[in-house]
Order: C-alpha cells, then sequence, then structure tokens
C-alpha cells in the first residue's frame, strides 16, 4: 500500500460543503422575505436569516480550526482560509440584506430586487454543486464561467436599479437612500460569489 | 544557560501597547467632541484626533519594519501584521469619525453616539489591558470574549439609530445622510475591535 | 558563467509596467468624461473606460498566474501578489467613477472633480515612471514621497468637496448622493494608489 504525502481529508471537503449549504439557507430566505406581507413576517425571517449567518460563522471558524491545527492540508493553507472566508462573506452580504428589509420596513422593493436575489439563489446551487469537485479538481471550470456569467446579469439588474432609482422624477430621498443600501448588500453578496469562484479557478489553477 | 529558538522580544510586545495606547487617546478626542459646544471647538478637537491617528500610524509602521528585519519573532509573522494592521483600523475609524462631525458640523448628535463612543472608550481600554498577556498568552479568553459582547451591544446602538433616522417622519435627507455616515464609522470602529480580539485569539489558539 | 538564484525575470518587470501604462489610459478617459457635452458621449467614453478595465484585469490574472507557476520570483510572491491587486485597484476605481458619471447622467459637476482626476492622471505618471526601478531597487522613495503629497492633495479636495455639498443651503438631496457617490470613487482610487506606493516601500525596505 503506497502511502500517500497528501491524503484527501475528507473532513475539509465536508466543512467547505456544509458552508455552501448555509448558502442555499440564505437565498431561500432572502426569497422569503421578498414575498413577506406585513412586518411581523419580515422580522420574523430576518431572525432566521441571523441564525443561518451564526451557523455558516460557525462552519467557518470550524474549517479556521482545522487548518492551523492540521499538520497536512488537501491544498495550500492560505487558499483553505481565502476560500472559507470568501464563501463566509457571501452569507454576511445576505444576511445584511435581509436585515435592511426589516430594519428598514421595506415594503415596496424595487422590481429588480427579484431578479437580484434569483441570481443569489442560482448562484449558491451552482457552489453547492461544485463544492464536492475540490476534491478531484476535476470539471471546475464549468463552476467559475457559471458564476462569472451570473455576476454579469447581477450588475445589469443591479445598474438598472441604480439609473431608476437616480433619473425617477420627484423620488422620495429617503426611499432612495433605504432602496440603494439594500441592493448594494445583495451586489456585494454576487461579488462574493464571484470571489468564491476566483478562489476557487486559483485552487484549481495550482494543483493541475 | 538554555538557548531559546523564540526568544520573548520585548520591542514587539511594547509596540503593541504602544498602539494600544493610541486607542485610549482616540476615544479619549472622540469623547470631547460630543461635547464640543462650537465649530471651533470642533475642529480643534478633530485636529487632536488626527495627530493621535498619525502617532499610531508611525506605531504600526515601525511595527511592520521590526517584523520585517527580525530573524525571529514571538509569533507567526503574518498574524503580527495581521494584528498591528487591526489595531491601526480602529484609529483611523475612530479619527475619521471626528474629523465628519467637524467637517459637517455637526452639532446635535442622534443620542446613540454617546453610547456607541462609551463602548469604543471600554473596547480601547480592555485592549490596553491586554497586549502584555500576549507575551504569555495567558487569560486572553476573557479579552476576546468581552470584546464581543461590547460589539453586539455596538451593533444593537447602531441599528436602533438606524432605524430612528430612517424611520422617522419629515427628517431632513442632508441631515440623515450626514448622521448616517458618522454612525456608519464608529459602527466600523466597533467591528475593527472585534477583528482585533479575532487576530488576538486566532494568535493564542496557534500558539497553545 | 555565474549562475544567479535571483535572476532578474524580465517578464515580470514588464508586467508591471503593462499594468501601470493601463493607469495612464484611464486617467485619460476619466479626463474625458469630464469633458463630454452629451450622455452619448459619456455613454461611449465609460465603455471606453470599462474596456480598459478589463485590459488590466487580464494584465493582473496575466502577474497572478506567472507568480504561480514560477520556481523563482524577484522578489517575495505575497509582495508580487499584493502590488499587483494594488495596481487593479487603482483601474477598478477610476472604472466606477467615470461609469457613475454615464449610469446617473452628470452634467454639472461639481469643482473639484477636476482637481480629482488631474491628482489621479498626474499618480498615473508617477507610477509608470517607477516600475522599471523595481528591477534595480533604487531611486523608489521619490516615487512613494510624491505619491504621499499627492494623495494628502486629493484629500484636501475632497474634503473641501464634501464640506461644500453638504453644508450648501438647499441642495438637492439626490444630486447630493450622486455626486458624493462619484467623489468617494474618486477619493478611493487616489487612496489605492498610495497603497501601491506603500507596497513598493514595503518591498525596497525588504530587498535593501
Amino acid at each position: 500500500m503506497g502511502f500517500s504525502l497528501t491524503p484527501k481529508d475528507n473532513g475539509f471537503y465536508e466543512l467547505f460543503s456544509s458552508s455552501a449549504a448555509h448558502l442555499i439557507e440564505g437565498a431561500a430566505e432572502l426569497t422569503a422575505i421578498l414575498g413577506a406581507d406585513t412586518q411581523d413576517e419580515r422580522e420574523a425571517i430576518a431572525k432566521r436569516l441571523s441564525d443561518v449567518e451564526t451557523s455558516a460563522d460557525e462552519a467557518t471558524h470550524e474549517l479556521i480550526r482545522k487548518v492551523n491545527s492540521s499538520f497536512i492540508t488537501p491544498f495550500d493553507r492560505e487558499d483553505i482560509h481565502g476560500l472559507a472566508s470568501a464563501l463566509d462573506d457571501c452569507i454576511d452580504h445576505m444576511e445584511a440584506a435581509g436585515d435592511l428589509v426589516a430594519l428598514y420596513r421595506i415594503d415596496k422593493l424595487p422590481k429588480g430586487v427579484t431578479k437580484q436575489v434569483e441570481i443569489l439563489s442560482r448562484m449558491a446551487e451552482v457552489t453547492v454543486d461544485a463544492m464536492p469537485r475540490l476534491r478531484s479538481m476535476k470539471d471546475l471550470s464549468s463552476f467559475w464561467i457559471e458564476i462569472n456569467r451570473l455576476e454579469n446579469s447581477a450588475d445589469k439588474a443591479y445598474r438598472r436599479m441604480l439609473a431608476e432609482l437616480f433619473n425617477e422624477e420627484g423620488a422620495d430621498p429617503l426611499t432612495v437612500m433605504k432602496h440603494k443600501e439594500l441592493i448594494d448588500e445583495l451586489e456585494a453578496a454576487a461579488d462574493a460569489f464571484e470571489t468564491v469562484a476566483h478562489k476557487v479557478e486559483s485552487i484549481a489553477v495550482k494543483e493541475s
């Protein structure tokens, strides 16, 4: 039996999959909060989203602890840190967005917000699908190519909404401020997914 | 006489304590600017706060130079960089907040700002107390636990003020913009202290 | 023939010079967009600026790939990453600023914006001049000293505009929001050049 110098420690891959699963939950709660009819509903969903973010945070800490205490890691230590941190940023921005909907009592959402959240849901799905492929390092290019395509769509939706917000006659400034802060967070979440894709691409290139 | 492979270089610990001392000065100037009655007073205090930030910046540069020129460091090189940088961020945000009070001629501060600054003063105190314990790596958990507790309070005060700012009937939009930017900086300062706590926790875990 | 352990790989220096050249192009397009008379002109220039940013992004990726695939690098691997990334941030902020001028249909620019863009043009010039000196590591201090001086000017111009924007009687809130976001991006671009200067200083200090 040969001795492998780079054992595929299942623990790491499972932790990455677990982090990605939280992104699915987060996107689901964001979708739910868009459909909320009352302030009580919004606050209840924002609370659930905050719990998802807390769980994601614990998964990230577990990954970091594992990296710091493992003698051998499946790929570069700094890259594991970077990927864990990037996944964590995705849920942080999604949670912040949901939190603003409740905090600012936003009941009439700009139309494009639904589009932004649909894109985030799709980004979470392809990320969850990709995490197990970190084991083989195979077929990962389809992941970062799809994320890049989705991020371009998110960016278009975001910019279209910015133009509508600011170029509309007689818009209420405080409402514009609240809506801008919300769509900024959703755009930041999409950018965070692109950072995840960049980290995965960088790892795949190094390991090839 | 034994030869130690990891000599406890006093220079590093003194530089960390010196950085933390600037945080106490910064929080004191922020407290002073909240009590200022005239624009001249605000500008004078903002100038003093800027001088504190410059001194803190020099202390950070000295730490970075020391890391880059030392063959042996008391703990991981990247961690010293990270901790120095995080301490620097705290004072940067405190200085930016004080600067806004003067620049925007803010005379009627939102009530919760006093609470935010009290929390920052307390955060600076526990940080100064903790720095010498980097030597022994003992009793540091009480530090990051307290910072985490204080950051949760800061976050509550911040979010309460956001809701008041935006959900108030007939608020002047430009005043809301100025106040929001100020409380954002104070919240960023509290978050920066939490980053300091995370860095210290990470170092303590590695060194244990 | 002697064998050098740290060969001066021309490829790296050329890539840094190429990145810096994009900063000159970016600053030129920003200058152009300030002089645009129609929305069509603004959009055409914003498109050109976006193309410059794409080229700069590809140059950054090429640098990162080169670092990841080279056995020996002319200076510390992390520093090459850091410098490439900092140069990339400069063009990202310049592109974002130009994009806002078109997106928000900004036709009456605050007076100080011309000053900010002049400073960015000068910063790009001194950066392009400095890149070849990374080879010898000689005469680099004049670079970071000049960038620091220019950044202080940019900061003054920025702060003067903030005071004018917010302390003006009867200003339209939505216009203030658009202008603030624009000058924030231009200030972020100036800060990004200062980060480039810090990275170069850090590299020069280590290599001396």
